[in-house]
C-alpha cells in the first residue's frame, strides 16, 4: 500500500501521538541524503522502481536524464506525479516491480526509495535489477532498516506514563510479512534481515560503494519527537556499481 | 579486557541466568562460521588483532600460512596461545593493536576476531590496516553487532515474571563507551554503527565481498537458550578485499 507510505511513522509523546516529525524525516531523506548518494544523470536512462509522486524522476531528469522511467502500483500516486512531476522524457508507468520485464542493460541508472520493504520477494527482483542495469551502471535504494522491521509494530516501547523507553527488536531472523496496525488501517511490510538486504546485492554483479544509515540532521533536532530519531536508525540507503566486466 | 571475552553473554531464562550457551554460539561463530569467509592461506603473511588463544593462528599456519603474527593485550592469553596453538612460522606478540605499526603492505591477510569493539578509535586503525595489507589482501573480521551493543546492558528486556520480552535498542548513533556491569565486573565497549563499520572499510580502499549476520545452525537449536538467539543478531561478520591496484 504505497499510499500509506508517507504517513507510517507515530511518534508518540506521552500518551499523545504525534504525526509529521517522523515523516518530516523520511521526506529529508528522501529529497535530500539520497541525493548525496545519486550519479551523474547526464544522457542516462534511468528506472525508479516505486517512484510514487516522482520527485527522484523529475530530479533525474532534470539532471540531464536522458529517459526516466517510473514505475508505481498506486495509480492516486501517479495521477499526481503526472501532474507535479512530469517532464521530457519521463514516463511514469503502474505496475508493480515483480512484473517488469525488460531487456538486458536497458538502464544506467535503477532507484527505488522506500519502497521494497513492501515486496515478498527480494532475492529475484535483484537478480533482475543486475540484469536491467548495464555493466559499470548504478543501483540506489534505501529501505526501512532491519532493525526498524524486525520487532513488527514500528513503534518504541513505553513505561506506564507513555514515555518511551527504548525500541524493541525480536524475530530478526525470521523474515517475512509484518502486520502494524496504523490509524486503523493494516499496512503489511516484509522484513528481512540486514544479511539478506547486502549479500544479495553483493551476489548480483554489483559492488557496494556506500551504506548510510541516516540520521536527523543538526538543524532539524529542535523539531518535536526528532531527538528520538537519533535513538534507533530508522532507514538504510545503499549505492552500488554493477561490475564493469561481464 | 580480552579475558572476559568469552563470558560476555548471559542468558536468562526466568530468573536464572544461564552461562555458556551463547558463549557456545560464539564459539562456533569463531571457529566454524568465520572459516567460511577466510582466504587460502598458502604461501601468506597473516595478522591477527586480538588473537587470544590463538585459534586463528593456528588455523592459518596449519592452512599453509608462511607467517602468522597473533597481537593481543592479555599476556595471560598468549601464555595459553603459545602452549596450545604453536607452530611453526607463529609468532605472538602483546601489544594494543593501536600501537602496532609496520611497513606497507607486510601481510596478505589480516584477521580480528570480536575484538574491535574493545578499540575506541575505529577509523584510524581501519586506516593503518588498508596500508598493512597488500593491494589484492584480504581483511575478515567480526565484532559483536550494533543491535547488541547499542543499549548498553547487553541483555534482554524481560517482564516480571523473569520472561524475555525483547531487545532493546537505544541510543544507536551515540557511538562511543558502553560499560556493561557482568559477575560484578564492569566491561567496557565501544558502540559503533553499522555505518562506521562498513563505511570505514569501503573508504581505505577495501571492497566488501561478504556480510553475515551469524545465526545458530539447526544442529545447535536444541541447546538451552539458543531460540533466543533467533531473536536479536549478536554479531557481525564482514570479509573485504584490498582494490588489486593502487
Amino acid at each position: 500500500m504505497p499510499s500509506l507510505r508517507t504517513r507510517l511513522c507515530p511518534i508518540r509523546r506521552g500518551s499523545h501521538i504525534v504525526h509529521g516529525s517522523c515523516s518530516g524525516f523520511k521526506a529529508h531523506v528522501a529529497q535530500r541524503t539520497v541525493k548525496t548518494l545519486l550519479p551523474d544523470f547526464t544522457h542516462k536512462r534511468v528506472l525508479d522502481l516505486g517512484c510514487g509522486y516522482g520527485w527522484h524522476c523529475k530530479y533525474a531528469s532534470a539532471s540531464g536524464a536522458s529517459y526516466v522511467l517510473g514505475t508505481d502500483i498506486s495509480h492516486k500516486m501517479l495521477e499526481r506525479a503526472e501532474k507535479i512531476n512530469a517532464g521530457s522524457g519521463i514516463e511514469y508507468r503502474c505496475i508493480a516491480m515483480e512484473d517488469l520485464r525488460f531487456p538486458d542493460e536497458t538502464f544506467d541508472v535503477v532507484l527505488s526509495s522506500l519502497a521494497f520493504h513492501y515486496v515478498r520477494d527480494f532475492v529475484p527482483l535483484v537478480h533482475n535489477i543486475s540484469r536491467w542495469i548495464k555493466h559499470g551502471g548504478e543501483f540506489v535504494f534505501s529501505v526501512e532498516h532491519p532493525v526498524f522491521t524486525s520487532y513488527g509494530t514500528q513503534d518504541w516501547y513505553y513505561d506506564e506514563d507513555g514515555e518511551i523507553l527504548h525500541f524493541p527488536v525480536d524475530h530478526y531472523y525470521d523474515e517475512g510479512k509484518r502486520e502494524a496496525v496504523f490509524l486503523g488501517e493494516t499496512v503489511v511490510k516484509y522484513h528481512r534481515t540486514l544479511t539478506t538486504y547486502l549479500n544479495t546485492v553483493l551476489q548480483n554483479e554489483f559492488e557496494i560503494r556506500h551504506i548510510v544509515e541516516p540520521q536527523p540532521p543538526d538543524s532539524m533536532l529542535g523539531l518535536p519527537g526528532m531527538q528520538d530519531e537519533m535513538r534507533r536508525p530508522m532507514m538504510l540507503l545503499v549505492s552500488a556499481i554493477k561490475s564493469i566486466t561481464p
